[in-house]
């Protein structure tokens, strides 16, 4: 069965019971594919992916939560922003443009200069903030692709961040996990969400228009 | 060409010049019904969309702004978030899902009471920023919903907010812009960006697995 977009976003649901099948490797791979994909402002990705399928990880995670798909899902994608945006990070990401474009790194002197200037003057805080939005548009991304290839999903924003950043080393890496996003297969049977009808807000009242 | 969703993020890229052709009705409808279909934490859908077609609005939002795409496009999409979350906003949605889900809405009094507790207790500010980042979720979703029907889109961050929401009469629906989105059809010709690489992290740069 052949989906478009919009009937990829009626079938998913955030699944509460997943069966115990694994999500093949390279499903996980066109996943995070998409997500890599996905736009962000001035294109610089401030964020990572980490992606767990190990079991005991899963399970440390998971403690404490009210959401078990953290530990009973096959992988678990976790969002972690930047939690300030540095010197080093814009060098970076100017380096990488430079070179996928085969321009010299001087020819995006004024781009460098429009980043610093937004960026370095703003507090980590905003920066942080601005970083967990981006995120999000992977979330949304993820989710689709997900669908796509029938692979269920669940996003959560219930979880323990600081639990999360420990677990995984993540603020030695400089980044916070902001939103996770469970894969795997639904047990239909045993999940009564599966039968639920999606709540949407009508659509003329979700949508002004000024024509 | 029918496109897959790795296929459509690889075809889209952000536009800065567009053509004067216009998209049609119906697929600014199949767009709007895509980002209403997204998920957002606890299903609330906190954020609102004003679709702009009218040029003299455009161009009243595009004043001063960098960004020509506000008034160049053939639409403008406004992700508007809501400024806090009320007790009223609560009973519609729970209104709302007895009403879909015909059930009783008595039959939600857990649910409406922990999102009482978890919603009615924090800031505004921190409500606003939860509702900003699940507009993100529906920008991501727009993106891949315009890609898919080869219309062209510009996710943008560079407005004044503040003008944004005088003009459409924001405030006084408890609503703040936080993101937007033109949609139109490129002009390949003239933009400059239709041609450059996409610049995007080694995947094995943005994912960690934990195996």
């Amino acid at each position: 069965m052949k989906m478009n977009v919009n009937e990829m976003l009626n079938w998913r649901y955030a699944v509460k019971k997943y069966s115990s099948r694994k999500v093949a490797n390279e499903d996980v791979q066109a996943i995070t594919a998409a997500i890599n994909l996905s736009a962000s402002s001035a294109g610089m990705q401030p964020y990572r992916l980490i992606v767990v399928e190990n079991t005991d990880v899963k399970a440390r995670l998971g403690e404490g939560s009210f959401n078990q798909q953290i530990a009973t899902a096959s992988h678990l994608l976790v969002f972690a922003a930047f939690e300030n945006i540095t010197q080093e990070i814009i060098d970076e990401y100017m380096q990488r443009t430079a070179s996928i474009r085969q321009i010299p790194v001087e020819a995006m002197a004024d781009f460098r200069k429009s980043l610093e200037a937004h960026m370095l003057n703003k507090t980590p805080q905003d920066n942080f903030t601005w970083a967990a939005r981006q995120a999000y548009i992977g979330l949304g991304t993820g989710l689709i692709a997900a669908a796509e290839r029938q692979i269920d999903a669940t996003p959560m924003e219930g979880f323990d961040a600081a639990h999360f950043d420990e677990v995984l080393g993540l603020k030695e890496k400089g980044l916070k996990s902001v939103v996770i996003m469970s894969i795997g297969y639904r047990d239909a049977e045993n999940d009564m969400f599966a039968r639920m009808k999606k709540v949407r807000l009508p659509l003329d009242e979700f949508v002004a228009e000024i024509v």
